[in-house]
């Protein structure tokens, strides 16, 4: 029992050593300190979370349904909940949705259905770091398919298709986390009939959904699939940046043989979600109005704080800084000039009193050095201005050049 | 696409042939029909949720920190929680504390730590059927101790410990689900000490550790572990059986080696906790006095109803019908004579529509045919009483003898 250390790490699983912690977690700890200005975390605006209507919706159900809300429930979810997701998807039934605990748990619940060690796994290039830390307990080795403004590269895709016939693939299609992109109608379409082609399914991730500034949302793949007869995408969505992140509800959607694995693998990981969480959101989203305009008030917030971190961009970064202009969502992407590695930037930054999240962490194959990802979504117009102001020192010391502003 | 069975099949990964649909729920199912009384679920009284305390504290945490409450938060827990958690836990600091969703996460991220495919974990015979479920996707090998009226035998443990040096074994010391046993103070202690010769973990189960009858609580394993130096235990426990199982609040309390990676784990699994849920979780158990007369309401209530159902087993049952007498807890556990199938008697049973668990799945080893499990806590006495009746029938029905009462 001496070295507890040692006496456990013989005693662990073999996927332990993929389950691990993040460097940059560890940096970012750090930013925490007053008179820091970080955009690292991808927080929704808390001041626009509604919390007076949950406070009251919380109160009704409690009071009219205590003993429900308070009690066990069924794996699949609270069924007006599920009714009203079936509802919204093309061709869905509520047999077709499974509430899960935050979409990090459709992740981690997917790639236990799914994943095999070894399993091949297509993935964008840069992904979301949050699917990585779910697959990577499973032990899948990564396809990674890089992007052009639109997303995927369609003849970079249908050549790892062909070559590697992966498990599946995993496509953030609107306003990904982390390079906030918006891919387009045709591209979707392609993509959705590729992946037919090679048979392989398509784990639909859009947790950013709901957050177009302006424009008509474009159809997701899940009903692009459905209109070539479906059964070949499952969806995962999110109420944590329509409503609140912190009430943990979220949902995936797919094909019935698809959805019964889940239903077992999540009794065995969690039993339910919160009953009363599921009660609350759906108590909150049946009223349509109020929902439209919820979203609404954050899709406006958003595209504002968005404007004032362009500005700022464009004020304060080298000229060779690129970076893709937003639709929506909460991110911008920046590419620094070759040979600038973000994680050496993010360390001058943090002298600064500033913190981003640098890029490579997002790329599967380990590309991605000179990228970072700034999060406006939680900021005030002085905290861009400022920390913008701040990166910008950093970088330009960092390419030995004066600072500009 | 036209067979999605078949499609999927051929994707899935190996695991999902032990992340399968249990029979048993499928009958029970049926059981949810008007009329029918069912034993079976291990549901708490939902009449002593504390709903109009628990109405209170939300309002009060979400109009006094709803911000908080509804934002993301860290995947250890909330903090005050973790304390409050460590403060109950001899020589444990709040490091030592994991908030998870549910006892049933806290078995899965374990499982998920420390259970290659082919791993051995010991199990007692009986065992909690939710913890198979959850290390089932991680493919152990099931080492099955056969236990007497006090819990584990000890020959038969020792011998077990040494030829096959299990990964850690898994133990219910407390009114464990589905038996109801109370391991006593001795055995308690030869168990950790055995554990310790032999470098075995333990994961001890505590879920009902509030629900003593009468008599001062047996200190846990994780408390004997710790006189000896502790690191070798590693202690779940939840709200679920004091407070409310639909708020999903459990913790998981162990040596930092192993909290380190359930933490990592769980981030994964689905970043963290609801925030809300654990705030009002803490708001509850922080006021010590409520806290400990709603424990008090919740022993008397299923002490008065375990004497219901006490009774009417003695009424109602074949003499040859044997039970352990529960001193804390929600079941009855009742072995049938040798050769009386209890899955048959359930078909029975739910022709007199009523209903139980049969004892079967909860043994890795498949043994327990002529076992089955009763839940006393949320039922009234009518329903004890006819209940049994019916059951009664259904018996001596099977062991071809007129029904008394």
């Amino acid at each position: 029992m001496e070295n507890l250390e040692s006496y456990y790490q013989s005693r662990f699983a073999a996927r332990t050593r993929r389950i691990q912690a993040s460097t940059i977690r560890e940096i970012l700890k750090l930013t925490q300190e007053p008179g820091f200005i970080s955009f690292a975390g991808g927080l929704p605006a808390a001041d626009l979370f509604p919390t007076q209507r949950i406070a009251e919706a919380t109160q009704r159900i409690l009071l009219e349904h205590g003993p429900q809300a308070l009690q066990y429930s069924t794996t699949e979810g609270y069924p007006p909940l599920r009714e009203w997701i079936a509802s919204r998807m093309p061709g869905a039934s509520p047999e077709n949705v499974q509430i899960v605990s935050g979409s990090q748990q459709g992740l981690d619940l997917f790639g236990k259905v799914f994943i095999d060690p070894g399993s091949k796994v297509l993935v964008e290039a840069p992904t979301y770091l949050g699917a990585l830390s779910a697959f990577n307990p499973y032990e899948p080795r990564y396809i990674s398919v890089s992007m052009d403004e639109e997303g995927l590269r369609l003849d970079e895709l249908e050549a790892a298709l062909e070559a590697h016939r992966p498990r599946f693939m995993y496509v953030l299609p609107t306003f990904q986390n982390p390079s906030g992109r918006l891919m387009g109608l045709e591209r979707r379409k392609a993509i959705v009939e590729l992946a037919r082609k090679y048979q392989t399914p398509i784990l639909e991730d859009d947790a950013y959904a709901e957050l177009y500034f302006s424009g008509q949302p474009l159809p997701t793949l899940y009903a692009l699939d459905q209109a070539l007869g479906g059964g070949n995408v499952v969806y995962l969505s999110t109420t944590s940046k329509t409503l609140a992140p912190g009430l943990r509800v979220a949902w995936v959607v797919g094909p019935k043989p698809v959805i019964q694995k889940i239903v077992y693998a999540k009794q065995g990981a969690d039993l339910h979600s919160p009953t009363l969480n599921q009660m609350l959101v759906y108590e909150l989203v049946r009223d349509e109005g109020w929902y439209r305009a919820q979203i609404e008030r954050i899709r406006q917030a958003y595209q504002t704080r968005c404007n004032w971190m362009l500005s700022a961009l464009q004020k304060y970064m080298p000229e060779d800084m690129g970076w893709i202009v937003p639709q929506g969502g909460m991110f911008f992407w920046l590419t620094a000039p070759e040979g600038l590695d973000s994680l050496e930037l993010l360390k001058q930054a943090i002298e600064e009193k500033m913190a981003f999240v640098p890029g490579q962490p997002f790329f599967a194959d380990g590309s991605g050095k000179n990228t970072l990802r700034l999060s406006y979504s939680s900021a005030t117009r002085e905290q861009i201005e400022e920390g913008l102001r701040r990166l910008g020192r950093a970088a330009h010391r960092m390419l030995g050049r004066a600072p500009v502003g």
